[in-house]
């Protein structure tokens, strides 16, 4: 009993601390945002035709923070699974999160280099790595610190939805070596996809 | 009664999310405030003329802290009339804190750049985009979600005030191609009008 | 009843948001040490003369870090004396937090410019301002919020001990134009001297 | 019994200002990788090569944000261990916390330079001191501020175990100036030695 109430606070603080770095990654996203350097300060024209050649950084920028955002979303989903917490959890949390935190860096390398397809590329390559984190993640907590109460109302097709995100970032990753622009393309799709899979969890978990 | 009390958690994380998210807006602006650079590293003199010409940097940065903050603390009382979360109101909150988050960029081009009108125009655009997504989460949230005690105790003229709000800073964004000194007077009053409905909302609630 | 927990309840999100801002003030103070530039890159002379050359800009580091934990520390205490929240609070609040979120550009300041008066005087006069917004929260709160079971326990001398640190910012300020080692030396004592008054006011309020 | 609770209260908040810190920390790491600058934009092979240059910054990285998470977790674990807050500890969590914050510098120093026996070492020095630091914050709470129900479950080999996580890293520091790859070495492995000891503290505590 006193083993349950401690794992659950433990868990809390787990939650808060996945929280924090969430924000604070999808926020610090804009200070890749540079301000355009102009020779007529003053002249809209020239702003507007840097602001124009920023578009690559930009859509970075907004693809990175949806992608980010569902990862929360789905996070959140995944520790509810959670009755308590363990140094396993807490650990495997922590590369998730490394990797998550590590997401400005692949934006702000695709964003400055749009047609370079190894940038382009490695953005997609990050993506599909920290989906793969989050997929053990959930297959550790659902193997051993699923509520009992949600035991066998789990979607079986959970985990191949997650893959299925997971190969759509490669699948842009490859695309980007033949057209950047139709990485790009795959990038913003996936998770526009990803999101129906956990509202069709969700249903399940509150019915029961 | 269980769906209820895990929709109010939910909505908790959704909270402290997005509380997370404003705390970082506010407080990352001041990475725009750039140190200086001196001829004369010791002078008084020069170095009270190169903050004065930072000037529009240091209001950019007051009106956009002040506008973050009334954002924080209507949201606050709008997520308060919801009596639990769904992945509706959680991507519409995402999209609006995306908009929240994009903050830093328009502001610092507009202290960059504070006599060009389109950099100055930007900073109300924005600023009515995202005043916009908010009256959406606002709507969204009083038609599907709120707490059944509040019904019939909303100001039904809450709506407009906000578009009100939003028509500032358009008008704001307009001024910027005539003056940019009423732009930044137009940004400075708009939230400063905007305090006042929260507050006349606010007793109604309480009273319910 | 319902009133008084949803002004718990508000003043908890108020905590919550301010106690990010401190921790994001904080800890972005060290984004301003910056790496130094070496000529030849495996030489640990040179990198040690440098890191000598950035000692203002340690000591700055240091300061401010002291500083913003004793007013998180001193804010935790006074948000304890309200009983509720209101807009008077959480508009007074914000302006002091944004006085807060400031801090990096001074300190920034200062540590780059640490032999012009200027630059180190500016960063008391910041100090000084914070901390008479302290002071008007505390009033604001003493007078309006209180807790019905503190009243007759705050110490009558609370607020000049405050106007007293107030002061002490404004002597380093002025001692910066004489000689600029005594205006750090007076920064970095008046949050020490600070610490004493709380802690006696501490059991006070504790004992009732 | 008043005050009990009250205790418990501030140390919920210094348990999430310590946790936002730990967050900011892990995150704003990323800032020190910076995009590379290339001469031909659109060059896999160039990208390629200079992702290879930054090699040993993605590994600073790496050691910090795995060090940070370490501490992360044995403070949680210590601070479950108080079951009140004073000013003592607030103090001493606070300064240990700004050693923490202070990990981005090293950690952008050795990461720009890995080839610098004193930029390694510096590194290993700042670790050590966090390390002593973490160690008086448990020894405080320890011997001022423990659970009653906790009093004789502690691992007497406890504190001991964390002197070897310091040696360790000074360990590294002076490797550093006979093989630099030897104190990268010892800085990844240090961490991952020092997660054993608190997993055979957790199930006394739990077990009592």
């Amino acid at each position: 009993m006193g083993r349950f109430s401690r794992g659950d606070l433990r868990l809390s603080r787990i939650e808060s601390f996945s929280d924090s770095v969430f924000a604070i990654v999808v926020t610090i996203l804009v200070l890749e945002l540079t301000v355009p350097v102009l020779r007529d300060r003053g002249s809209p024209l020239e702003l507007w035709g840097r602001l124009l050649q920023e578009l690559p950084k930009f859509l970075s920028w907004l693809i990175s923070f949806i992608i980010v955002c569902k990862f929360w979303l789905n996070h959140n989903w995944v520790l509810g699974l959670a009755n308590r917490a363990n140094y396993g959890l807490a650990w495997l949390n922590s590369i998730f999160l490394m990797t998550q935190a590590f997401i400005p860096f692949p934006t702000a390398v695709m964003g400055e280099y749009a047609t370079n397809p190894l940038a382009v590329s490695l953005f997609g390559v990050v993506m599909a790595t920290t989906t793969l984190l989050f997929i053990a993640l959930q297959l550790y907590i659902e193997k051993n610190l699923l509520k009992p109460e949600l035991a066998g109302t789990l979607d079986p097709h959970g985990i191949q939805k997650g893959l299925v995100g997971s190969l759509g970032y490669l699948v842009g990753a490859a695309a980007a070596w033949y057209r950047v622009e139709g990485a790009f393309l795959v990038y913003l799709l996936t998770p526009l996809f990803f999101i129906v899979p956990s509202q069709g969890d969700q249903p399940k978990r509150v019915r029961k």
